[in-house]
């Protein structure tokens, strides 16, 4: 099998291909977070009546042209519009209705002025001391949405006001992507569950862990398949059971020649297997393999924790945010801050380099990125760090004092 | 009752005063989002042993010294390191013993030389083209973390690498603050359940969605009280209920002043009751209500949505993050990115005006926020936003093609 290592681009545009699982109905209010499937069309507009965003009085506008501190215009008060009552009242020329934020305006009445205007001269009378125009402090029946406008458009991520737009339309049930469920397989014959305590040579599955923790982060759903011996039989039932009961399978631990070779083995044997990357020009995570079993992808990711980590990030975040529903229109969003590179970092050219940093802040409000240096394959690294930065592979480095963005892991 | 108006900073300071909800024990697998209570103090080194980070042959460092392409060392392959085993090979001088990425270092060796520096001239012997110095390649035992070195500290949130360090420890069960549980209630004769079709006058129920959504987004648990109409007992006998299950009230619906009277009074009915804030000097959401009953936080939020969620953007957010256990260290690292102001933007002085953001992009990459106009009342207005800037009390508005700081509302 040729090795085919790709660039960090090639490989987002692979996982960029990669659309979404399929649909479901929610109640809306189990929706934060997921990623609508249909357009929503407004069934109805949306407040539904001429409606005040004032306290104040209920006047013909007309009635107040000219009025003014010095002028005021004298309003007989005919009563008040009460909160949720259809008012019972005409507003005809010279009279006033007293209403508060949000009630509905009586008939006749095509304004208000605000309460600050309105000066109470006996209990029948008020004194406006400002001109409105038509139509001022009110809200239109169809102001805030139009019976038949698109209300929300299929691929947005539901948040708190998108749900609270359908719940104002009185909509309860909405079609979204179901969060996409990812088997997570941890290989190594070095590796042992984490209630152990493992023999010399031996480590605990910190793997299963981080990837888990990280798919429901970002609203995926993890299926632990448990630990793989190195075994060709064991590593392709997982991979089979994997491929049954989740929408992609992640394999971690081939970090070592042995293990990459075996899952590579592992993957020929399917039908209908294409070998998408075999490597990835990036530091960490090299030893990266993406492949693609019928419709699904399947990534074999470094046993560094560190190095999956990062591939996580760079990758994977994009990867489920596609299965998600996402069609790349958030991509502009994404969480990344300006700082200052805080000392000089060289990198080699040919690869990506993927360098963590903690970020500090001067007394000046400053943020200064710091680089996290350590061994590739340490956990702490990562734990010491907020985030990273990319030296891009044509860049020799970046220097003390460089504008750098810092992919924020999540907080 | 004396009207105290306060501003964005005073708020801002009263939530962060409010500390951490009580402590509990949790799974590691279930802790992600959470804050710790406790520093973790690390039970063990890791890794343990000595471990090589790359693929090749351990050898004594000394036996390379010197060696070149054009001038290598020739060394004896005496076996194979097999992962996940204690070597029972004794690497002594003029040895090699082959090993892989993450197997445990054979006693006798002290480096390791990458196999793409290693030439195997026949089946016993290679050719060592570079020479490595001592602990080359290789991690040692407490590389990673220390015996006795504090692995997290208290009130930082667990990451999947945070996860991932426990996890590697063998640590199962973790002190964490409990997410804090938030009690909320709409008021308003005006408001029906949303399953119903609302007569003239009345609006569906869509604060209790949006908070409710709002909540769970920020990791707190919402307990939705339910509807209150406009009357003392019924409000007073629900904010009790508040209190007695919930960490904090948020009671939404109080924009009108008759509302807004009726919450003070029921406020005023509780002993112990502190009120901090009738009003804060922002636009939209001024008419918020900040009391303290005993230890717990009461708010009084406008009825208008979009107000109500500039108020919890704003306020509410740091509140909860303060209640689940943050300290305000990660701070720094909000939700906001630069952009460049599409137009001129006027300001009332006085006041600090959040005004609502779409992001759009220019061909050049350059992200632009274009104000989102319209009646504060509208909730189409925050779900067309992306996010949202402030123009502080001082200004008299921003220019276009000026650099704001958008604060995203999470996607």
């Amino acid at each position: 099998m040729f090795f085919k290592v790709i660039t960090t681009e090639e490989a987002l545009e692979i996982v960029r291909g990669f659309g979404p699982v399929e649909e479901v109905t929610v109640p809306v209010s189990d929706a934060t977070g997921l990623y609508l499937s249909r357009d929503i069309i407004s069934p109805e507009e949306l407040p539904g009546f001429y409606r005040t965003s004032v306290d104040g009085y209920a006047v013909k506008a007309q009635d107040t042209f000219g009025a003014s501190e010095s002028l005021p215009a004298f309003l007989e008060i005919s009563g008040e519009a009460l909160m949720g009552d259809v008012p019972d009242i005409l507003v005809s020329h010279g009279k006033a209705v007293k209403i508060s934020t949000g009630g509905m305006l009586p008939e006749g009445a095509d304004g208000v002025v605000m309460l600050e205007y309105c000066h109470t001269l006996d209990k029948n009378t008020i004194e406006v001391s400002r001109a409105i125009s038509p139509l001022e402090n009110v809200i239109s029946p169809d102001d805030d949405i139009k019976r038949g406008a698109t209300a929300l458009r299929a691929h947005s991520k539901m948040r708190p006001q998108d749900i609270g737009l359908l719940a104002g339309l009185g909509i309860m049930d909405i079609p979204v992507f179901r969060r996409p469920r990812v088997a997570i397989i941890s290989t190594g014959d070095e590796i042992v569950p984490i209630e152990n305590k493992p023999g010399p040579g031996r480590v605990r599955d910190i793997n299963s862990y981080t990837l888990s923790a990280f798919c429901r982060e970002q609203g995926a759903e993890p299926l632990v398949l448990g630990l793989c011996r190195d075994d060709f039989h064991e590593l392709k039932s997982l991979m089979e059971k994997g491929l049954a009961c989740a929408d992609t399978v992640w394999i971690s631990g081939g970090s070592s020649v042995g293990t990459r070779d075996m899952t590579l083995k592992v993957l020929e044997f399917f039908d209908h297997m294409e070998l998408l990357a075999h490597g990835i020009s990036i530091s960490p995570g090299k030893p990266t393999i993406i492949a693609k079993v019928g419709s699904r992808a399947v990534f074999g990711l470094p046993g560094h924790t560190a190095s999956a980590m990062v591939v996580a990030e760079v990758f994977l975040k994009e990867f489920i945010r596609r299965l998600s529903g996402s069609n790349g229109d958030d991509a502009g969003l994404s969480r990344s801050i300006k700082a200052l590179m805080s000392r000089n970092v060289e990198s080699k050219s040919g690869r990506d380099d993927f360098i963590r940093v903690r970020i500090e802040k001067e007394s000046n409000d400053q943020l200064i990125a710091v680089p996290v240096f350590g061994k590739s394959g340490l956990i702490s690294t990562l734990v010491e760090a907020h985030g990273m930065i990319r030296i891009e592979r044509n860049s020799e480095g970046v220097y003390q004092g460089q504008v750098v963005d810092v992919m924020l892991f999540n907080n």
